[in-house]
């Protein structure tokens, strides 16, 4: 896929693919990434007990979880080397249940600043070969520099 | 704890502590209900490997799905009888790392409408005695009158 | 320009047409409507003295609030007759400064549900034959049935 | 009024003042500043032909827009001398319809971070002496640090 974005790191698939893996929630919900593009990223996940809500559809809270991990790799495919990326704020809208055995998001930079990244995503629920649009949403993502991605970053580091 | 509230439904506890005990999603978090009065929800969870994102903090998805329920259910104190709660629509901001060992939610309702009903939540992590609030957002959550809140209620059930 | 969405009201040209004239705060702006289809409303205005904030460019709230009227306007587009539109709650994101003659907002249903109507828009400052894409946003409308468009409704009759 | 925060500039009142006294929509829509304090600001407006929608309530993007500029000021009060304010982004949810003689915003800062800084903005329509609380939101306000506030800082100087 041809996107109008020019990544700064000739690297970003290999760096988005090693922060996903050493995120212990996406591992536990069992997400796994199906597209990384410069400013696109798709995830998806497979249903198990323990991702629904009292009626039975994926918890909306879960959608909006792996919409907004799509939306930051959407972002962090387009950092530069040596620096994180830090949800700071999101909206989602529910369109319909998210009712099915698997559950996509798909995250699309809308604009890349110098400091703040703004992606729209959108979470899709499929059962028996039919999709529905269950969640459109924008988030802002802030691209620390000079900072690690691993672990023990310390509270202070990613002050935004 | 006072509010200024009127519950519609006198076992308003019981019906809430009913709909969150059939929440898998909540159970597979390990959040459990600490209080509830009528327009107030609080939750809260202790840490447990599968919970954070790359950094080692709790994934900002977990803490607006956190956020969301504890809103939900804030809501959910208030409605008539035979009625069940969807949201429709929430944005969050995050305002620190989510920290520590115990993660909290709290939501309140600010505007008990008709049909749509809006709500504040805010999150606090606990560290070693320190409590840092990590996120605040806003969450409208939609009054569903004749729908029961049991599982199979059907996609068309939920139409907003 | 062909849209997904069926009208349920085949005078919805009109009916959107009179509902924008009658807003004052609309004229004082100096906006109008480019183009009315389906589930799609665009506006525009030209710069004058008293729309700008201190650096000149539009100020974001008069920016958010055409792109509010734009979504509004998409929405009442495919409503029925005897109702009238009203919004719930919306989030905006700023993306570049608002700087030049003139100002567009194009609004795009996203999700026509039965009460609530999910709706797109985007705004776009225009200078020297260069379009910059100022504002994208996210706008929740409520479908308010049996009620009047028309001035004196009364505070009751708007209850969400 | 006391508050929790420390401003970095002593003269932190006179430089909201003179930055608002420059915002030509705010001359416009004719609106003032009630109070000034760290972290704190309250704008109000009188109504005027030209203000409101055509239920004849104030515009819910006017309202939006006094909450915008209510909730800018309230950080800028806290930012350090030789900066500018820009709204990133916000979101606001409709409470109860603005109708009366007399609009009132409220803005207080939640977080004051390095850069980004959170901010609670409620909106209040007067009438008769009865105040209804008629919008809640959230919003994100960048920190622009060695800018002028002032006219023609251009394009690129506002970069986020």
């Amino acid at each position: 896929m041809q996107t109008e974005f020019e990544p700064r790191n000739p690297n970003y698939e290999s760096v988005v693919r090693d922060s996903f893996s050493r995120q212990p929630y996406m591992a536990d919900i069992g997400a796994r990434i199906d597209l990384i593009e410069p400013g696109i990223c798709e995830l998806s996940l497979e249903t198990r007990p323990g991702l629904t809500q009292q009626h039975g559809f994926f918890h909306g809270g879960l959608v909006a979880a792996l919409a907004d991990s799509a939306a930051g790799y959407a972002c962090y495919s387009l950092y530069p080397p040596n620096s994180t990326v830090l949800t700071t704020e999101f909206k989602v809208s529910f369109l319909n249940p998210a009712q099915g055995g698997r559950l996509k998001a798909k995250g699309r930079v809308v604009k890349a600043g110098k400091t703040l990244f703004v992606c729209q995503a959108d979470a899709y629920a499929e059962e028996a070969g039919k999709t529905s649009h269950c969640l459109t949403g924008l988030f802002t993502m802030m691209c620390l520099m000079g900072k690690s991605d691993a672990l023990n970053l310390g509270r202070e580091a990613v002050s935004t």
